[in-house]
């Protein structure tokens, strides 16, 4: 078990989140329930719901948190509470009105991307001259580097992660449901450690060419080609990790090629990684190696996303971001090619920038993986 | 198994809610994955991400709806698909210039409560003359008034939430930690055929005084109060029910005297409910009951919430709330007080408004279970 974190932990990220806020040019931020409050104070309501919880970060006042009057004694018990403010609203009273004080009515705030449109519509009711922006816009780096607790947990989801896609070599596929063994991927996570299950796609011939597809009723056959792409979170930080494993020895002279080619881009692409490149540099000499091989059409999202508390956060490793990569920063780096109708290739590293490189957090083989 | 909506219901609901918008003076609805867009069209992406995903409704145009183009697969295998018009963005485009030609740059929309504010900043963004009001607050309505088939899901998520409740009774507290009884909880509630438990409430003792206690480390003893709150979905509607239970026949006399206060608060509340009636009405009576009791100020929140492909939307029986109740609106009613330190009692049946009164979704007895 890694160690807890502690209040000290949750004041000194609020501490920096103020500063890097300032330096932003805003006047501070409005955090809501999700990723950015817990990893800010810890705290996590028992459910989201329509009632207004936000904390509020400036430089000018002690972080505060307004809560629903009746979810007061759980944030009061979160580990980051004895490091701010506590303040309330009973229910038909306005949250708009009682959260007003908190702001600078004519200052700019980050608020949190996932907010609902009800909160800041009631914010900008209220305030009329507050401005907002998108807290990823505002600061994309809030949680993008890690510190070494949090690398820590990173790379061990991804162990767990690693041993998952060991384990699911030996199962058997052809003749069973991609159902039944996203089933295996999901006991094998919680085997390994995983508190919690994302996504366990399994997307066998045809449906490996839908690189959202999950995992549905097909039965897969001698022959198939699947991607396996899976994660969840393990001690309260994300995994995500895809192979492409043929059914039989014999896999098809295309297959081969293709997969040789998203090999070779992934490679590529992790090859590039150092601090002080660009995301969209990722994104592109991945992208150059399945153009150049023909394969660009085919090749249809964006190279990697980050991953830290939440299984997709920024950095994105697209083009048009060009925010550089920094120690510490972690993300996919998972090129795919999708043969509409035939069959899709894609794998997925984890990947966390040193200060000369990157450095996998996942370590299974990259050849095509071979499974009965 | 209920009948499986088709795409004809989700045209007509698309319809409808087109309809309801022009009524309400709207140029149409922007609506954003969660239970609206379930709703209207029957779909629901695979994950919530950053990746806009919104339908939207205006009389000028047919349904159109707007989603990543990876997610484009999963979309036309909605049931409404067909109902609608697709279109996409690409990863590395602008999804709210993409989404902008949908709108009128002059126009009025209700967005989804539930949209992200990294959604709702973008559209303001790119059309900084159309206005944007929450969609319960601009149309209410819109989910509250449920058909038959929706009403019959609701019936029988309500009555397996009351076997779940009548199992519980025969289930060892005294010893035992509130998780245990929560787990308990849980597996009746899968038991009696809920594909999703949304929370199970055991509030022993003084944790009874917290009303958004869920269940914890505490052990449960002989002479506690304990409040059960458990609820989930079953066939995709939502079920909601408490009862106070105490341990042991011995029940002390406050406890069976804020018992039977909670009893009249709610009964009274429920013989309140027909057509007509504003919902801040069902929260006056069933608060004068406690106040007058002398518990006011320990009744600290809001009388009841509607239910449906939730188990928290609107209508809310609350101060404030003058929408009146219509035929096929379904709600709790649950009044409680909570002494501070030392015990709670609350008591919620799920009610639906009927032509001349209200009818009960749970009936389980009302009154001071026993448990050993």
């Amino acid at each position: 078990m890694p160690q807890a974190f502690t209040v000290h932990d949750y004041a000194d990220r609020m501490a920096r989140a103020t500063e890097s806020a300032t330096r932003a040019g805003l006047s501070g931020l409005v955090v809501t329930p999700g990723p950015d409050l817990l990893y800010l104070t810890g705290y996590q309501p028992v459910a989201l719901t329509e009632r207004l919880t936000a904390l509020v970060l400036a430089p000018d006042r002690p972080p505060t948190m307004i809560v629903p009057r009746l979810e007061r004694p759980d944030a009061q018990g979160a580990t980051g509470a004895p490091a701010l403010t506590l303040t309330d609203w009973a229910d038909g009273a306005d949250p708009y009105q009682a959260a007003g004080p908190l702001l600078d009515p004519a200052g700019s705030y980050g608020i949190s991307d996932s907010a609902w449109a009800l909160h800041l519509l009631g914010l900008q009711e209220t305030l009329p001259s507050t401005r907002f922006r998108p807290l990823t816009r505002a600061l994309p780096m809030l949680r993008a580097v890690k510190d070494d607790d949090e690398l820590e947990r990173l790379a061990a989801a991804g162990a767990a992660a690693d041993e998952t896609f060991r384990s699911i070599l030996s199962v058997p596929f052809a003749g069973r449901r991609e159902t039944e063994v996203a089933a295996d991927l999901t006991r094998l996570l919680l085997e390994y450690g995983h508190s919690q299950v994302d996504f366990t796609v399994v997307g066998s011939g045809p449906n490996g060419a839908n690189p959202h597809h999950e995992a549905g009723e097909r039965v897969i056959r001698q022959g198939d080609t699947v991607v396996l792409d899976f994660g969840g979170l393990k001690d309260g930080y994300g995994s995500d990790t895809t192979r492409t494993v043929h059914v039989g020895e014999q896999a098809p002279d295309e297959v081969r090629k293709v997969h040789e080619v998203v090999r070779r881009a992934q490679q590529t692409a992790f090859e590039a990684v150092r601090p002080g490149v660009a995301c969209q540099e990722i994104d592109r000499v991945a992208r150059a190696v399945i153009t150049d091989a023909g394969y660009g059409e085919y090749f249809i999202h964006r190279t990697g996303h980050g991953i830290g508390l939440t299984t997709h956060e920024p950095p994105y490793m697209v083009e048009g971001e060009e925010q550089t990569l920094v120690p510490g920063m972690c993300f996919s780096i998972e090129p795919g090619v999708y043969l509409p109708g035939r069959f899709g290739v894609r794998i997925e590293d984890i990947v966390t920038v040193t200060d000369t490189g990157g450095r996998r957090l996942n370590n299974t083989p990259h050849d095509l993986g071979v499974v009965a």
